[in-house]
């Protein structure tokens, strides 16, 4: 297996990146890295990884215009050792737009595919157990069949990253009844109803998602966008507030003492940072997004999605289950 | 001041509103109240509330004609009473549409209003500082003239039931630059800047609503009641966890007796049923729909929510608004 890793994206650079590699590069071994960046500041991967330099770094709001000129940038650099070396993946903390497009225009669509989806894992209510939800964010308007093939690709995505036979599938709206939602959500649900998408369920709100009931929960990129923000928001407020309860005085501070064990384990289940990343789903990659923010433990998280996902061989899953969709 | 309750709606019925009613009129002996419903169930309030027989209930998911066919409901009742009263508010935790399409229709909206909002407080990060988010659900699709409104009636509201002088006010959208969100958002925002509403400092971001920077958010109703609903449903999940993290082991136990107050002071801050309910902002009185699930506490909190909007005077603040900004 062979992974490409874009090394100088993310709010902290190289200082997340390479200790993430190193680890990763200790526990998989047999995987073949692939380093792009600056060449002097990667020393440390010497005999970790084969390093590629690259003197540029596109913005975070590059246009795609912008991304394709950018052609000594790590991002294009990284993409296009991916085309040449037939690379099983890519891994970026950068700038979700310049990343996307770049993915989108070089490593192309799946067969089919029309709108490549982001997908994240949330976690839920119950231990253990996420669901994928898609699209986040790389689109921001649908039409019914891109929703149509995002709940396809979720499917494909739940049973090979998830080990779920079946998966439970919803689409986002603002009521459960097949009638509620923009013009575009009613007639998605019609059409999914009408392709008899196994175990589609329905609408779904956006309270019940993280309930566990859901396997795959569809949305349009800009609503998914919103539940994704709106869920790290309200997490992160409630985190917040946490931490003043416990700081309080000195009673709550005993408090902590006992109860940290039961909140380290609540807070590790809702941090992002171990989901590791958003998947590009829909075109011929891996393509692995890293948060922005990522740490190296957060990092280290998205390489292992990208090891996992090649491993699930979550493309070919995709473009073999459209090929029957389409037959 | 006159107050009709609309007593029969919400999932507890008259359980959590008789209770309601009458520590209410314990409270604020001052304001002559109207409970319309089944009278046999209401004799509690005898002494408290003129009673108003009402045999009929209508259903949650009743159509705007079928809600106008039911004359016999408490609801339709309820605001008949309203007009024929000149009451200056009406509260109700009935069904959302019916509610609103029943308030919109009958009462009408205020001259220059094209579509009203539903608005409701939330709490921030900063300790006693509420952001107003409308519209939250009373349309599913607006124009860019629907949000400049909102914006406009955001503030009104700002001014009048949070004190606050110049409200700080942005749009909802899935990225801070102007060019960001779909068509209509990208829109409003032009429109917004190009009417000089003050203090408006462009888009926000889901994650940064509650960061308790901005005093009213302006949504679409669609997007809005997509993020309303995942505020509640992390909210849950993440009290879930807290819950179980305290009940893990005695020690953990232990640490709940010593860190409960701090934690319930955070729980009490983040409860949506001490904000009382949400408003129908944008018809000629005061329209307070409380919680479906209210227990006696929360309803009564939104009588106490329609008692300060009558008091601010908030149907008059909208109207006097919509005249300047129309002059």
């Amino acid at each position: 297996m062979r992974l490409v890793i874009e090394m100088m994206g993310g709010d902290h650079g190289v200082k997340a990146t390479i200790p993430a590699v190193i680890n990763f590069h200790k526990d998989y071994p047999d995987v073949e890295l692939f380093a792009v960046g600056k060449i002097e500041v990667l020393q440390e991967l010497e005999g970790v990884a084969t390093l590629i330099d690259a003197r540029d770094e596109v913005a975070v709001d590059a246009t795609p215009l912008e991304v394709l000129r950018a052609r000594e940038s790590s991002l294009l650099k990284a993409i296009n050792v991916v085309l040449d070396e037939k690379a099983d993946a890519i891994v970026s903390a950068g700038g979700t737009g310049p990343f996307l497009s770049a993915a989108t225009l070089k490593l192309k669509l799946v067969e089919g595919v029309e709108r490549a989806a982001i997908l994240a894992p949330f976690p839920t209510k119950i231990k253990g157990k996420q669901v994928a939800i898609l699209d986040i964010g790389a689109s921001n308007e649908n039409t019914a069949k891109h929703l149509y093939q995002f709940a396809l690709m979720g499917q494909f995505y739940a049973k090979a990253a998830l080990n779920v036979e079946n998966p439970r599938t919803y689409l986002l709206s603002n009521g459960t009844e097949d009638s509620k939602g923009i013009p575009v959500v009613v007639e998605a649900n019609k059409l999914i109803r009408e392709k008899n998408v196994p175990n589609f369920l329905g609408n779904i709100e956006a309270r019940e998602v993280m309930s566990g009931d859901a396997d795959v929960v569809v949305a349009d990129g800009y609503t998914g966008n919103i539940l994704l923000k709106s869920i790290e928001g309200t997490a992160k407020t409630l985190s917040g507030g946490i931490k003043k309860a416990f700081k309080r005085n000195l009673f709550s501070k005993i408090g902590y003492i006992f109860a940290r064990k039961g909140f380290n384990e609540m807070t590790e289940t809702f941090d992002y940072k171990n989901t590791g990343g958003a998947i590009l789903i829909g075109v011929n990659n891996v393509v692995v997004k890293a948060h922005g923010n990522s740490d190296p433990r957060g990092f280290y998280s998205a390489l292992v999605v990208a090891y996992k996902m090649a491993k699930a061989d979550i493309v070919n899953e995709v473009r073999k289950g459209m090929q029957d969709v389409e037959a």
